[in-house]
């Protein structure tokens, strides 16, 4: 089998913004799906682990988007393994339109957990995996590799809300899109009129959080074009400030 | 050109709850992406009378599913005029699987208004349209039309937020699945569990609200598996009793 799966998806008119730019939540709900069809494809995707009580983590999500297509539009996701680790696995992404213009990459970070024990496995150690026979580290994904995002503090904080029927999936977590889109949601839509565009987005999951929980959103400007965020659970003005469990750096262009 | 069209959808997993059902968010989009492709092919999509200035309005949808297809599974959502009357419009669809199997059906009405005025055009007489080509009454879309909503008390407030970035659809209004989403998260996640769906939503478009507007929610048990839904723009507790803009029922099984 190939190493490198493509799946062509159309931009529908009403997964688009009011710029009819593609929404960041549809792009990368269609990332998550790629990669997960991938790893159906070749015996590990998610089912096939949740069979032997293991399940894949997403650990940190880079998106660098050189233009973002628009409504009806061809988009084109690739997605292939960079390598494997010990206890991590890069994935990569490329989003191109049908005649093979790039509009973006994304690059990803992920984690095999225990379902029961949330103990990360050893990925070279697992028995009967045919990850090696995947890795394709020779695909350019040429984007830079995710910073590091400072811890926020409580000074920049914005807004919190508890974690509703639509925030989760089928892992019973927060979407790790739906993070996106709350992050997103934090700028004016001034920040995205036509000719702005969110051009990099980096994030980093750093702990689960599940229905009910109360999530509260940190915010400070680094430059014009770039902003830092931090999503903590159970902070409390004034009192306990929480565990943060998502970073994130955005970059307009 | 035929009068019915069907698209075929593989449900993503990352587009499942936390029972891997399809979202009604997704049900939802991919019904009104189905209604403007099969207009579009038709020459009457939003961007055709964009251009000449019109726009289609949902005024009501009605959705009834006998089960939600879940991950993996396809989905074959069919389309089709109804029939067309002086201001309005009836399009109907069909949701099934691979086989033919009825997962739902669904009824929507649609106005075309003029761009600027908002003013409802009047669908028999515009100039050059085929819709009585495509009319197709006599295929079977076998659940009850709307029912009316009544209006909801101040008393049955539940809360408030202004409308956000990811609220806005391409028509720079507040998107019609949104409300959906939203009026989800007004119930618990134990209405949702394992065995326990919603089966028929019924909602009323009544006027559009934009980026910014603060969009207020209402909701009355009628009985054990019966609920009504308000959304109102403006609503200030205990002062302004502000405008409707939406009202729903849900009905869970």
């Amino acid at each position: 089998m190939k190493k490198i799966d493509t799946t062509s998806i159309v931009v529908d008119p009403f997964n688009t913004d009011f710029c009819q730019r593609w929404t960041w939540t549809m792009l990368g709900k269609t990332l998550l799906n790629a990669a997960e069809n991938h790893a159906k494809a070749r015996g590990f995707g998610m089912m096939d682990l949740n069979g032997r009580h293991y399940t894949w983590v997403l650990s940190r999500l880079t998106i660098e988007m050189q233009s973002m297509p628009t409504a009806y539009h061809n988009v084109n996701v690739s997605t292939w393994i960079e390598n494997i680790y010990r206890l991590f696995t890069n994935r990569n992404f490329a989003i191109k339109d049908e005649d093979g213009t790039v509009y973006g990459y994304a690059r990803s970070i992920w984690a095999m957990i225990d379902y029961e024990t949330r103990q990360p496995m050893q990925l070279e150690q697992i028995e009967g995996e045919q990850f090696q026979a995947y890795l394709l580290p020779e695909e350019p994904c040429p984007i830079a590799a995710q910073g590091r995002v400072r811890a926020l503090t409580d000074a920049d904080y914005v807004k919190s809300h508890h974690a509703k029927y639509s925030d989760i999936d089928m892992n019973s977590h927060v979407n790790s899109i739906k993070y996106i889109e709350h992050i997103m949601d934090l700028f004016s839509i001034d920040d995205y009129k036509e000719g702005r565009n969110l051009h990099r987005l980096e994030i980093s999951y750093m702990a689960e959080s599940r229905y009910g929980d109360l999530l509260s959103f940190f915010k400070r400007k680094v430059s014009d074009n770039k902003y830092e965020v931090e999503v903590r659970k159970d902070f409390i003005p004034g009192g306990d400030r929480g565990t943060p469990i998502v970073r994130a750096s955005l970059e307009f262009s």
